[in-house]
């Protein structure tokens, strides 16, 4: 790998240097402690009966031969949640979302896909658990499925939800109910006027199949409901203050009375933020008096946690021949699964935002589908939407030819670049972006060599801010404990550590950071968003700034002088009146006690100052024609990270979103069946690339100070998996002259394509 | 028992209420985690071996068939420890004191008491540990053993430190070594010209013996040292912080890598500050890799823990016909046990300090025995010297016909009192305690029956402040997570969460208190010296005044107006120049996230206003004269608490004070063979005092509000084992006329009496 920053014009002490991660001894040693690790005096052990059928109805639910198995302690159903003895008036406006997520958990009506949590069952161990979950009858009415929002959307289609009240079609709300959840519109400028002109105009549709994250841990979480009222929970999340939130409103139970400990987590990329175990465990604890541990197998991970959405767009974009966008229309129809909230809204704002151009619409339609309900999966709705845009921007560049990073130069969002949806962009780099990839060797070295092509493809994300916490306390050898909301997935104790640490001018060793639980530090939103560095890092630096003040005052009680007269700098305190008078920043610590007491200080903040995110990939593939089988011989990813707190964390983050993106665009698809079931649900059949498929991945990193963090951070984690799937697809017609509209693009698609084509 | 409150003249919403304390489900439902709970994958199990002789050379040690013995990971002795390895040269001055650190936590050159750590053994099981360290070899040269303070005084004693540095005589440094740790004096006014201006002067001498402090719970920890130098440790402590600190100095190892967690804890009173197992199990950890367990059965905590000193006392005082004081004078020698400690030098400073008295001297010998260390038994030193003191004034209440609490009104000390070591009292309430007892029911009414008999007793302690930390959260439902650092011994996470509550003009409910590990809270001292709900109650004050402060100012921007504009009182924000402005701190609470973020604050502090404690005790004894057993009637215990924050817990203390007073007047003991090892080291044959063997406590709190604390709290933990012993002693002797001048007064001492005093 080579390894680039560029336009880096700040040097800090900490920040932006490489140090090694907290954590990483636990984890390489197994001292980690990861959900399925907790163990309580009297755990029991839970198991799911989950719905065979795709859609269903329920008839009824027979529990008593599992209850009154040898070993089983609680059974429980979708009656055994406070929704289903709520009354539509008693709740109002809020029944419907109330019913869908607490249906999600355990389901009452109907079952809506395959894997759709019908029971659950403690037991003294997970074997009996299991068989007594067999003995569970129910009596199902089958209903036909509908796996795709196409079928979905048609006017005949049957009603996934019973209830549904969102009943809208292209011109606002409809009277018809439909399975479209939403339908949203923007616009920009006169979209005829746009088209007519255009020189050449591009018109495809897309087909993207249902994902998932992949992360490598399966959900997992252990519940102990006290006689007082405290439920405690311990599991692999993203977010423990959402998971109190969720599980407190699936249970009408108090936040307060709710602890969450976030355990060392395995991988989320988005999928780790909604509650599927937690409120199941907790009622199973209430009932049984014991806590009780529920973890999915690999085949629940897929079928019944939340996958990355899949979609079908239709995309038209024109310009004139000198390369100058005219107008760019896009629909995309995102599958919700089978509860309302698809990311087809991100799709929209961000699928043309790299762009400044004058006339646009997009009209995004949220779909339920007789599959899981979907979660969030890195940058959600952008890569779907990334892929069918930058497709016909290849295919535009191609008809009036001009090199497609060339044109993306020239049509390129800025600053005051207003988008689609209304905002007007600031600190936008898609230009030095471009620029720094247009000068990297990759660029300007010719792909050589027969069914072998080169594409390029950029992206846009808009990353998040969000409440964060931290909490320092200064310890007796002068090094700092931080306490902090973020759970930690991409090595965020690192950069935390070093803003605080930077804040202190102190070296990044001495802070040791702990992600704490909800009981035990300030309000903290989820880690998501690519907000965690950014905005958890803010809150380290406000208590960080707090520590100093602190230790100054003390410094000048100690030396019985005014703070005015005491500096602090690199570490060491200094008297301004008095050259003789130096304590370091350990020496003070040594003397907190006695002098007034320990030094600590927390922060919440909530900021405002996130960036918006770029990037442009460029990928070398050979295609075997005889196979259909891409490979990927060279990848070269670059985006902006403001200033890149820990550099080589920054890399990973854009090789492993170019993974993800490598594998969603040539092998990873929810394969169902005529009856809506998932028929791999394996990581086996689900076939993501291993180290053998890939080769390294080159990074660029852009560094364009963000203006609205302290050290210039902004979310980097999202925006590298936007670009790779167009930029793959784009690669393969320059390879071998197809135009790929499908994901993945395995084997078996490109040799459709190759037939068609060549007209076999 | 009928529960009084005496002179209270504030009144608070939720100070002085007793609502029940947030921990109390936990315990009672098994939920509560004690250390020996803590699971952990891969967890061992570690016993130690033990010295059987009180007092031996090790001439060497052999654990080759140990470490062989299948299923054993690690052995260690004292030679693993860093001291073993440092020089006198390297650690100067600092060497006896590490080495009498380290040997008391593994022995090396010598054992000095019976149950003297010797080795230790991590295994699969306890089992296997155990049956490893029988095969482990010592090779001892037994040497005599001296168990009580004037043999180990003796000029000709044998030595218990080859390497004694300290060698004082009464005129300070003495070249001669002798096993005399430390002798020190105090003097006040002129003894001789007191005691010429007596018309009484009596004069006697007194032996207590060792105690235990007898909490319920043995002594357990767990460490799990990871191969990065992180060492956590989970453990049953009053003081996770010095925890923390005294292993971080055993291992020389890093304050800041090692984490402490404080389990629940079952009782301490002082007997959890020092540390036994935390080293050795933290030894074994980074041997094995493996966390290790170690806890101790009933006889190791006997004769492997801290117990309270025995000791030798002989104590003068003079006084006038007309009841007034002319001299007090006393000796004190006290047991440190193997090594030097003993809190010999509270019973100087507390001993008389009850008393207004122109002229005195106290000498105070700190001396080494065949013994386990001692360490502190609430009010370290004082009930010994109490129970010397208030016996010998009580004969000379007698003398000179003197009502004995009209004596000790008449020479009450009071503000302007100046101790014998220093310092002038303020704050204290020994005329106000002693009224109020005058005024009682118990006092009034006079006790009939054949060998009954009645007594009073008075004693001092002086409380401590020392430093404590709290943090505060306002959750979105509008309570308060609070993080503390003190471990909860007597039920201050209610006392302090009271505290903050009454700060935040919110229902105590609302708060929800935890007790934090070192990494997660600021630093807070030792839960001991009737210091917790004081100053840590200090901490969450100032937290609470900051959170109340940050509410405001986000009242103001929602209303986007001035701080000023907003007032707070009793949970309601206003907004001055608008009445229709109005939000209850739930629903500010509920709108924190979007308005700026969460709302937390963390404090630190040192506070310096505690108060000193007085308490006099009154009670009703009946004597069999056969077999002289002494059986309680009744009982009042009257003390000042300053504001009482929970009047049930103050009430709790003084039951609690009383009760193991009692037993130490009458039954508790280490009864030591000739080879000196304790031979009643099972709580069948140490004899604590049952609820069939007490009659309810009847108490009386003066709350004489503290005006060095916010709400006039102050220490109330200790002093109520002070005057018992002296107290009950007093009642024998109007029971049955023998003055008893040893302890415990067992009908085997009491009938010896009898016999003495009749000739027999």
């Amino acid at each position: 790998m080579t390894s680039n920053i560029v336009l880096s014009n700040v040097d800090y002490d900490v920040v932006g240097t490489r140090p090694v991660r907290p954590d990483g001894v636990d984890k390489v040693t197994g001292r980690a402690e990861y959900g399925a690790d907790i163990k309580l005096t009297g755990l029991l052990h839970a198991k799911i009966l989950r719905s065979p059928h795709a859609h269903a109805r329920i008839k009824s639910i027979d529990t008593s031969a599992a209850e009154a198995y040898p070993g089983v302690f609680a059974v429980v159903t979708g009656k055994d949640l406070p929704f289903s003895s709520k009354s539509k008036e008693e709740l109002g406006n809020g029944w419907l979302p109330l019913k869908f997520k607490s249906d999600n958990v355990l389901a009452t009506d109907k079952v809506q896909y395959k894997g759709h949590a019908v029971a659950a069952v403690a037991a003294v161990n997970p074997h009996v658990a299991e068989e007594a979950t067999e003995l569970i009858k129910v009596d199902y009415e089958v209903l036909p499925a509908l796996t795709n929002a196409r079928d979905a959307m048609k006017e005949d289609a049957a009603l996934i939800h019973d209830d549904r009240l969102y009943t809208s079609g292209l011109e606002g709300k409809s009277e018809k109910p439909s399975n479209i959840a939403s339908h949203s519109r923007f616009e920009l400028g006169d979209l005829e006027e746009g088209f007519a002109k255009a020189d050449v105009v591009v018109e495809h549709e897309f087909n993207t199949k249902t994902v998932h994250q992949g992360y490598i841990e399966p959900h997992t979480a252990t519940a102990y409901w006290n006689k007082d009222g405290q439920l405690d929970i311990w599991c692999s999340t993203q977010g423990p203050f959402w998971v109190r939130r969720d599980t407190a409103e699936l249970l009408d139970h108090p936040v307060s009375k709710i602890k969450v400990t976030p355990m060392e987590i395995g991988g989320g990329f988005g999928g780790k933020i909604p509650v599927y175990l937690e409120p199941v465990a907790s009622l199973l604890s209430a009932k049984s008096g014991h806590p009780v541990k529920l973890t999915m197998t690999r085949a629940e991970v897929f079928e019944s946690s939340g996958p990355g959405a899949g979609a079908w767009m239709r995309v038209k974009i024109g310009a004139t021949n000198d390369g100058m966008l005219t107008a760019m229309q896009a629909e995309y129809a995102f599958e919700a699964g089978a509860f309302p909230g698809s990311p087809v809204g991100a799709a929209a704002t961000c699928g043309f935002s790299a762009y400044d151009f004058p006339n646009g619409r997009t009209d995004a339609y949220d779909v339920v589908t007789n599959k899981p309900k979907t979660a969030a999966y890195r940058a959600p709705g952008s890569p779907q939407a990334s892929f069918a845009v930058e497709t016909v921007v290849d295919e535009i560049c191609e008809k009036i030819g001009v090199d497609p990073l060339e044109f993306r130069l020239k049509n390129a969002a800025r600053d005051g670049t207003r988008k689609i949806e209304g905002p007007v962009l600031r600190n936008v780099t898609q230009v030095e972006c471009i620029n720094a990839l247009m000068d990297h060797d990759h660029y300007k070295t010719k792909l050589e060599g027969k069914n072998r092509g080169r594409g390029v493809a950029t992206g846009f994300w808009g990353n998040a801010n969000l409440q964060s916490s931290a909490t320092l306390t200064v310890e007796p050898d002068g090094t700092i404990s931080m306490l902090e909301g973020s759970v930690d997935i991409g090595g965020t104790r690192a950069s935390i550590a070093m803003q605080a640490a930077e804040a202190l001018e102190l070296p990044y060793t001495d802070i040791k950071p702990t992600v704490a639980d909800t009981d035990s530090v300030g309000y903290t939103a989820v880690t998501g968003g690519s907000r965690t560095a950014f905005a958890t890092g803010w809150a380290a630096i406000d208590a960080a700034e707090d520590v100093k003040r602190q230790m100054i005052e003390r410094a000048a009680k100690i030396w019985d002088t005014d703070v005015e007269n005491v500096q602090y700098s690199k570490g060491v305190f200094t008297h301004g009146a008095d050259p003789e008078l130096k304590m370091t920043f350990k020496e003070l610590a040594g003397r907190l006690i006695g002098t007034g007491g320990g030094v600590t200080s927390a922060a919440s903040v909530e900021p405002t100052g996130q960036a918006v995110s770029v990037g442009t990939h460029i990928v070398d593939v050979e295609v075997d024609p005889d196979t259909g089988k891409v490979d990927i011989l060279r990848y070269t990813a670059v985006q902006d990270a403001g200033k890149a707190i820990h550099p080589s964390y920054v890399e990973g983050q854009m090789q492993g979103g170019v993974v993800q993106g490598i594998g969603w665009a040539l092998n990873e698809e929810y394969y169902m069946n005529d009856n809506g079931q998932m028929v791999n649900s394996s990581l086996l059949d689900y076939r993501m690339p291993t180290s053998l498929d890939l080769p390294m991945i080159d990074t660029i990193i852009v560094e364009q100070a963000n203006p609205g963090h302290r050290y210039g951070a902004k979310g980097v984690g999202e925006i590298p998996i936007v670009p790779p799937m167009a930029a793959i697809a784009n690669a393969i017609y320059d390879a071998v002259g197809v135009r790929m509209k499908v994901l993945p693009m395995s084997p078996g698609a490109v040799l459709e394509a190759l037939w068609e084509k060549n007209g076999g």
